[in-house]
């Protein structure tokens, strides 16, 4: 009977390859194999082992499509023959990643597992922006949400967030972006509550595009975005509010 | 004139070195000074480059309560002789951290800033369940939320929390648990809602404490919690969520 190693399911973080974690960056050099998303940077595909092999559990071997339950098969087919898999995920697997369904399949397969948390997209656009996610005075809570969920436009607690301070990062956000705009503005939003779009945070490619409620479909339309786009609502980037500071000698 | 370097705000993620980022590693090894936190680790600390000082936000030179603005003048005063100034904080700095202060007083000094993201302690404690902090069919948001803010005990959203589905992730909650509890009963929450506490996530004594919504109170008076502690809000660790799945074979 061949020994099986935990599966590890890994956070590649948002796409800088400085943005993994050391113990991420240690287990792509360690591992077998590594199944990765589509959205996993070649940046960050370079610094496997050289005895590493690759999966693209976005198209390799499935055609187009591949099914979460393809991922999950193979997954658990590879860890069964005893290699060392790792399992990449962008951002971080515990936001957004449908980590539980791999799980399951892992644990049903009598295998163990470990996870490495990688950092959130969320945090490294907020940085790109100069702001914080949560700020004394302004918000004691941050959402993360997404735009999408199984039933299509996710639904959210918009009243909420429509509030003056209410802060969140919208993850999938670009076709439900009309809807969205709907709902909060139907909940009492401020039209002219910023909205900044960050595409590819942390990625020599990265693009921030500020925009308010009542522009960002329009804003969106416009740029033309080809990549993972965050919606950053009740934020924008700290120029913008630098220079709206009326008297910033008094803040030391 | 001496010349400035970018002050750099770099987060030092839950407190296992292994969980820093490559690029919060190498700053770290780079700077002149580091100025951290009292909550950022000894294992963490010890990675420095052998020419940098390191300076306790929490202690040093200020006796037992080091004010928000002693620490800003700190980190300017480095910075304004030349020095390759790390300012190092528990977490991600956006996320609780009081980064915008800080980031005040640097901009108004003249200076130039970067910021490094980190991993919040909300990713490392998840992981330790086996959770993932959003999950398709159960919830497409989740909440960063912390107990305490300027006023004494925060006040948030609790209706929205207190839907069967809400998940958060509750910092700075030991003192606010009684409140907490009281709120999101008031707003209809199950008493026996699952609430697990993650003392020390990622560190070697770190420790997982089950609960519910009705017993959090208690079960904290009885646990003694010393480190930092996270209420995860609408979690409990996987292996309690196994032994309860009625029909796992037709998972996959």
């Amino acid at each position: 009977m061949t020994q099986t190693l935990p599966v590890a399911f890994v956070g590649a973080g948002p796409g800088d390859p400085d943005l993994l974690t050391v113990k991420a960056l240690r287990a792509l050099q360690e591992a077998d194999v590594v199944i990765h998303d589509r959205l996993v940077s070649a940046e960050i595909l370079a610094l496997v082992g050289s005895q590493t092999r690759l999966r693209n559990a976005g198209k390799e071997g499935f055609g187009p499509s591949v099914t979460q339950t393809d991922i999950n098969a193979m997954i658990v087919e590879e860890a069964l023959t005893g290699a060392r898999v790792v399992r990449l995920k962008s951002g971080d697997p515990t936001v957004f990643g449908r980590l539980d369904e791999e799980l399951d399949a892992v644990i049903l397969a009598g295998l163990d597992y470990t996870i490495v948390p990688g950092l959130t997209s969320a945090s490294a656009a907020v940085a790109a922006l100069g702001q914080s996610l949560t700020k004394r005075g302004r918000n004691t809570a941050v959402r993360l949400i997404t735009g999408h969920d199984m039933q299509g436009y996710a639904d959210h607690d918009w009243r909420a967030l429509a509030r003056e301070d209410g802060v969140a990062a919208i993850y999938m956000a670009k076709k439900a972006a009309r809807f969205i705009q709907g709902r909060l503005l139907m909940h009492g939003a401020t039209p002219s509550t910023p909205v900044t779009i960050v595409e590819n945070a942390s990625r020599p490619d990265q693009r921030i595009v500020s925009a308010t409620l009542a522009t960002l479909p329009a804003v969106l339309a416009e740029s033309g975005f080809t990549g993972p786009a965050l919606l950053m609502y009740g934020l924008e980037p700290r120029d913008a509010v630098a220079h709206a500071l009326p008297q910033v000698q008094e803040l030391i």
